[in-house]
């Protein structure tokens, strides 16, 4: 896979995607990654990329003319069309479903935005509007960074040969069950003994239950859309309706 | 205010944080940040952080010793007990909201797991624990970053001295209002003609409109919260009642 960024301050990327599990990713061909400096695509003297507002207010919002020209400019450096990924708060809210749907694309433009905004008319480049979560942040760079990170991550080979990124939070529609490593007794505190008993029937099972109850006590709007058996509907219907014990 | 996060890979934060608006913040003492390594709380010579789950299945877990020692030996080093915030998607949804608390915080903590995920244990330190999201990322350095990144922009004075972070997305429950800046003709694309109007009133009244409009429309499920006017209420309920005439 291919990703490209457009940002005015494309030297924040390099860090984080040359680390640990996105780097050895990158290495190893899985995906590519580059990031254009916006200002390339200015024509002034100071290179400016943002203006004030009309009809008044604080702050500056990007132009409209550099981010034109950039994704027009960039997007027809190859023959496969990118998919442009603009980010906002006011975007659809990214999701797991999401990255699995961006991990089919071939070629991903990311177009971040600073300052307080961008004019609305940018948006008319993007195949898709983003937001990271129901917060503002500075500028669309940590989206960006958190949707390469999601999507890649997806992708086969990413996470290493022997792993993948089933049985995970989301890949079912539950959180992920409890897990625990050595020791089995740490400052007293014990690992249920169902994980050491070797019994992986009953370690499957304990999983499952776990990943029921933690969902029904910590996101139940999560069950709604989970893809539950009868029996396991029922189970958390009960934990639900019973929750006058109070949470953990 | 003191930010201090734990990371096996520290040398990803710095160059997010000595950008732009975060970069300007943190010279103008607004905030500081200590990113630090947690394999120097380790006490074997590989530096071991992760160990295989009880109970079988992919992947590594992070190991519960040198975390703990990292949280408790940083915490000890100032008498301001930090706020210990942990990352993961099985955490609290990080909202606006969430970030306004934090904004109070004179010392935060982060820590940030990789792998397959963290020993359950781990979260008995944890004041908190967030998630960024509905998606799965490879490790909580991201949301370290975003959560520090939504926080710092609304410490006084991070934004600039004439900016701040209200008239905003979620600053009053709504999506913001549609921005534009120049030119107001950009290849036929025409700002809206009450934004050139000098009306201050009408462009008000307008605002207001394209905030509850775009609301209405794109994340219906905030109205609900969103602090409302009577007649603004019942202008809401006329768009979502209206909505076969179709999207934008």
């Amino acid at each position: 896979m291919r990703i490209e960024a457009i940002s005015v301050i494309p030297q924040v990327f390099e860090s984080y995607l040359d680390a640990s599990i996105m780097g050895r990713a990158k290495r190893a061909g899985i995906f590519s990654f580059t990031a254009y400096d916006l200002r390339d695509w200015t024509h002034d003297r100071h290179r400016t990329v943002d203006d004030a507002p009309f009809g008044g207010g604080q702050g500056m919002l990007m132009k409209p003319e550099p981010i034109f020209e950039a994704v027009e400019d960039i997007a027809a450096r190859d023959e496969v069309a990118p998919y442009v990924v603009f980010f906002s708060p006011v975007g659809t809210p990214f999701t797991q479903a999401v990255a699995s749907r961006l991990s089919q694309h071939e070629r991903l433009l990311f177009v971040c935005g600073r300052y307080e905004g961008m004019d609305e008319r940018c948006y008319q480049l993007a195949d898709e509007v983003i937001s990271l979560g129901d917060y503002v942040l500075t500028g669309g760079e940590l989206a960006a960074l958190a949707v390469t990170d999601a999507v890649v991550r997806l992708l086969p080979g990413a996470l290493g040969d022997d792993m993948s990124a089933q049985d995970e939070s989301f890949s079912d529609g539950l959180l992920e069950y409890e897990q625990y490593t050595r020791p089995a007794d740490f400052r007293g505190m014990q690992v249920p003994e169902v994980l050491l008993s070797g019994d992986h029937g009953a370690v499957g099972r304990w999983r499952r239950q776990s990943a029921l109850e933690r969902t029904a006590r910590l996101r139940p709007d999560l069950l709604e859309d989970a893809s539950l058996a009868p029996a396991e509907r029922a189970f958390v219907e009960s934990l639900l309706h019973n929750d006058t014990q109070g949470g953990e």
